[in-house]
């Protein structure tokens, strides 16, 4: 599934406005992550203990995939500081699912020549099942959006 | 500085148990971060573009530093499945800078033979400098703690 951005034809971020993007994470991803953070945590790399503790298979982390809310804002606002980010880790993520990131601008705030944003920030997969939900906030040099293809 | 955790005597999680995490964050993970991730921001890589946005250097993306929360319990926790995290970025950490992870128990209930756990989590640099304030709660399989030898 390939999903355009919603943004303002004018290019200049509004509320409402929504960025979305789409990635299924492997099995070589969830390596480099405990490479990365040295998080070896088994529950990502065992399917037996995966499987042990009710999940179908290895779960991939969470913080991996809230990744996505950053990569979106910074991508479409290269410079944007992140402030703060809450999550509710509310379903599985499997190794291959499809995950569809979405980032809704919910309040935007000008404060000395920065836009001060705050995004509810909804992860779904397969479809429209929500598996993390949240908010972020995060200062914005500009609101004229990057032309990034998303998908 | 080496920092060993507090944690009962008992090897059983109490609340009040503290557990800690130092590392320095390199170039190399800011790239490995970037790639794993796909987000670029120039404030992770590009010192001019750090200092015009009011930063003394690159910074670290903060969800890269949060990871340490989920990898402080996993470590000693294997198997735990992490249910929310909040995040508040206060400061930046730049490049190089020592950061202390600080997991510490505030709340314990036990559930269907396993134990839902609320958990402070706080990073600091240069010593007591907050940078990162917030909470976790995780599914634990038990309160015995691995014995994981953290520094």
């Amino acid at each position: 599934m390939v999903v355009k951005p919603v943004i303002s034809a004018s290019g200049l971020l509004k509320i409402g406005d929504l960025l979305r993007k789409t990635r299924r994470f492997s099995d070589l991803d969830n390596m480099d992550y405990s490479k990365l953070t040295h998080d070896s945590n088994p529950l990502h790399f065992d399917v037996e203990c995966a499987r042990n503790a009710g999940f179908e298979d290895r779960i991939v982390p969470g913080m991996l995939i809230a990744s996505l809310f950053p990569r979106i804002i910074a991508s479409h606002f290269p410079g944007a500081v992140y402030v703060s980010q809450s999550l509710q880790f509310k379903l599985p993520v499997y190794v291959g699912d499809e995950v569809v990131a979405e980032v809704q601008a919910v309040h935007l705030r000008e404060n000395k020549k920065r836009y001060i944003a705050k995004f509810s920030t909804k992860c779904f997969k397969n479809g429209e099942v929500l598996v993390i939900d949240g908010e972020a906030v995060a200062i914005l040099p500009t609101l004229t959006t990057n032309e990034e293809q998303s998908t």
